[in-house]
């Protein structure tokens, strides 16, 4: 009975029960579906309570001008609404609703996303290919047991995702642009399924993937996996057929699965066991994609695998905030990179956290809040690898443009925001640029910032003693030991006039 | 007569003439004035040929709205149509126009540029304040005779460059935005001198040091050097007053000059044995731009050395197209830091050179033009490392904003360009705004980059055969083999039609 008699006392005599697990959602708005995975997340696993799919077909509503046309936003936001009373007692934390090409390539993509955000009373995420690729990965990395260095295959709407990996390591990354319903629009628009049009589609899928071929080769796998309703619908049409094993799409089946959709002749004919009805008009387009795969890879066959996109969200959200936080490892690596001097970083985030605390309740800033902010001090000098003039617009069009593992757009965004804030004059126009919903947020934390970047403005050993802050509003005042160096009051001086330029009331009183 | 025999016979009949030294020219458009200097350059040193100086107050001319007024640009046309006659039996090779920071600054300093380059026949470059750092440390260590490691300061009108090195290598660059003339303008704009003037100024002087003070101090140097106007006349007065030996600032002496000016009250009252009057009115701005470095770096003495920026220009101009071409290192390392893929580089680099080889006579390309396809060809994936997607606009930005030693504005804007054009659709709203002079070359290389990056797509081993390439006029015409691979057609067939969308012709012809 050792082990009992270690436990404090109050536990010890209380009956063994489990804790509560915790329960997680996400929704994943591709390009051709929408999916809702609802999930009980305990000892890294889920247990599924409700998964929901819908073909919205989004990136078949992109117009010849890049903008989603109004059919398509109704289709949008009406499953959504369907989706909508599924995450009713899901907390805000523990809901993730992430959007992939389409909504990456729409120029009027914001207009969808406040009308989704205000139906799903929720923040919708655009993710970058990269990004997607990762998360792809987590979710088909927990639903392989088999051990070894593993090709996954993830063929979407508007986009298809290439991972190299082994256990949960993701070693290469990469997203391309085709997918299933764009290609379906470039190459059989007038609805008709020849060999010269199969060939182009294919053709284009090899020239895309010419650029990745190589690498990827030269890593080497020993388990090609693939994922996504195509790879989804090609396995299931396959096995059928009786041509391969249940979930095993081999070469040969694949030609005679090609040869079967040049016999049907058009789109609308398209009809095959195991083939649902929504997927027909799509199918020869991602056949077209996986063909071009086989190829460029050289595969003599793929497993499918159920793993995809929203369970790596909602394996990436259990791991959020704690020691395997990818976000932390993506920082170390930039700072790395970049050559960030650490001393400096340390410093200004000590500051920075400080004068945090001391408006935490007046600005109703929280924890979430407060790892930007420090996380922003940390990476603020990065643009100096590329120029020490304008060095903060150079670390602000980085961290908006790099492929940061872990981080959404909007993440990426506060971060170059605060970044391209930090020093001369405050951002008025990109400041404007931002979504009405960030803009009173990002700059508070952007004052935020600049004063501790000019708190320790002279690089010093140590952070500065922290001078009292106060925010009225969005009026701060701080307040200086009458000893203050002239140096410091210049600067802050200066500083008062910038925030008055931007209409914003920044006051120093003087013990 | 060991020696002698050595020789061809020809040589041993002949007498022993020196070969005639190369004669280089330099003009230096600064902030405050503008210098010519004609040198005969033989054995790594420089024999002045002829020296001229003009005080334009340049930045004196640039207006609230960040443009030069007409009078300014008068001023400075007037002087280089001094300079003229000068230049006349230079080749444009061995002739050098740089400009700093007020062109850097005014936004319409292209319009003068392109009077200036009407006037004197020659091109003008802009140069970033690091290159302008590095070129004067150039300058400065050929004109210092002492070993050691070395801190160099040089104020101008409108910048201040810092440099630490040994040798004739720099390890530290800096350039900070304040200057003798844009500091008048700033501090002393009613024309008078007070205490509290005097402090305002040195105070924005130690604001900007503070950048740069810690990292510099932990470098650490034996000797301060200073050069240009400032500087030196700083010394004559000093002297002139026999308060320190001849060329050396002392502490002290610089604290008495301070207080002189102080007692002068008035810009307009300055006047000082060993001060020429056209200096008077920036030597007190530039006075405390000295007295913020004497302080930031604790420096108790400094010495005046001659060299500066147009002595530097003239040295890097005699190592250009050698071995110790500073552009191949800045290359080299580019290569490193982005993790460029080597092989893929040299293939590129060696199609686009045999393409160019073929339309060389037709296009009038000469040696430098395919040094920069050969350099672009090789940097032309450095994007990849901020992220596939767009990798060529990432490229460019990097190429257009990191401080490239050896390199200037004009030289970095080639680059960038044609590592933007280099996929995709060709950018012609970038085109466009390139200076007319470059339209059309630029056009052309970065066609000919497109080509080699298509012929290399699938990225093999070896550099492809190469096709047949003809020009006529602005019209490309490429011969391919009868059993080209299909992937090779369907992407030139694209690439056909991005040219015509840019109104380009590109022909494919089969065999």
């Amino acid at each position: 009975m050792t082990a009992s008699t270690d436990r404090p006392a109050a536990s010890a005599s209380a009956p063994e029960i489990a804790p509560e697990p915790r329960r997680l959602a996400a929704i994943d708005l591709g390009s051709n579906s929408f999916h809702l995975l609802v999930a009980n997340y305990q000892d890294d696993r889920l247990q599924v309570v409700a998964r929901q799919g819908d073909k919205v077909q989004l990136a078949a509503g992109l117009d010849e001008d890049g903008l989603l046309d109004e059919a398509a936003m109704t289709r949008a936001l009406e499953c959504l609404a369907r989706f909508a009373p599924f995450l009713e007692d899901i907390p805000p934390r523990d809901l993730r609703v992430v959007g992939t090409n389409a909504l990456r390539d729409a120029d009027n993509s914001q207009d969808f996303i406040d009308r989704a955000e205000a139906l799903l009373g929720t923040r919708i995420e655009i993710i970058a290919g990269r990004e997607e690729a990762r998360l792809i990965y987590l979710g088909a990395a927990h639903a392989v047991a088999e051990e070894g260095r593993r090709l996954i295959v993830d063929i979407g709407g508007g986009s298809t995702e290439f991972i190299i990996g082994e256990h949960f390591e993701p070693q290469a990354l990469e997203s391309l642009r085709m997918g299933c319903v764009t290609f379906t629009r470039r190459f059989f628009d007038n609805g008709e399924i020849t060999e010269k049009r199969m060939r182009r589609a294919e053709l284009a899928a090899l020239s895309e993937l010419a650029n990745i071929q190589r690498p990827f080769q030269k890593l080497g796998w020993s388990d090609p996996v693939g994922s996504s309703g195509t790879i989804k619908a090609a396995a299931a049409v396959i096995a059928a057929a009786g041509k391969s094993p249940e979930g095993v799409i081999t070469r040969q089946g694949l030609q005679d699965l090609r040869k079967r959709l040049l016999k049907c002749k058009r789109l609308d004919k398209v009809a095959m066991e195991g083939l649902k009805p929504d997927r027909a008009r799509v199918f020869p387009a991602g056949i077209a994609i996986l063909g071009a795969v086989f190829e460029a890879f050289e595969l003599e066959a793929m497993r499918y695998s159920d793993g995809a996109l929203r369970e790596g969200v909602l394996y990436d959200m259990a791991g959020r905030n704690s020691p395997e936080d990818s976000r932390l490892k993506t920082l170390a690596n930039l700072e790395r990179v970049y050559g960030v001097d650490a001393r400096q970083a340390d410093n200004v985030a000590a500051t920075a956290l400080g004068l945090l605390d001391q408006v935490r309740e007046a600005w109703e800033l929280d924890e979430d809040q407060a790892r930007f902010l420090e996380w922003a001090s940390r990476l603020h000098e990065m643009g100096l690898a590329i120029s020490h003039s304008q060095f903060h617009r150079h670390g602000a069009y980085l961290l908006e443009h790099s492929d940061l593992a872990g981080f959404s757009r909007p993440e990426q965004r506060l971060l170059a925001f605060l970044v391209r804030a930090h020093r001369r004059k405050f951002p008025v126009k990109e400041w404007q640029a931002l979504p009405a919903a960030e803009r009173r947020s990002h700059a508070r934390l952007a004052r935020l910032l600049r004063l501790a970047v000019i708190l320790n403005h002279s690089r010093p050993e140590q952070p500065p003693a922290l001078p009292r802050l106060a925010a009225d509003g969005e009026a701060l005042r701080l307040r200086l030991a009458a000893e203050a160096p002239s140096l410091l009051l210049a600067d802050l001086e200066q500083e008062v006039a910038y925030q008055q330029a931007a209409e914003l009331t920044l006051t120093l009183d003087t013990d």
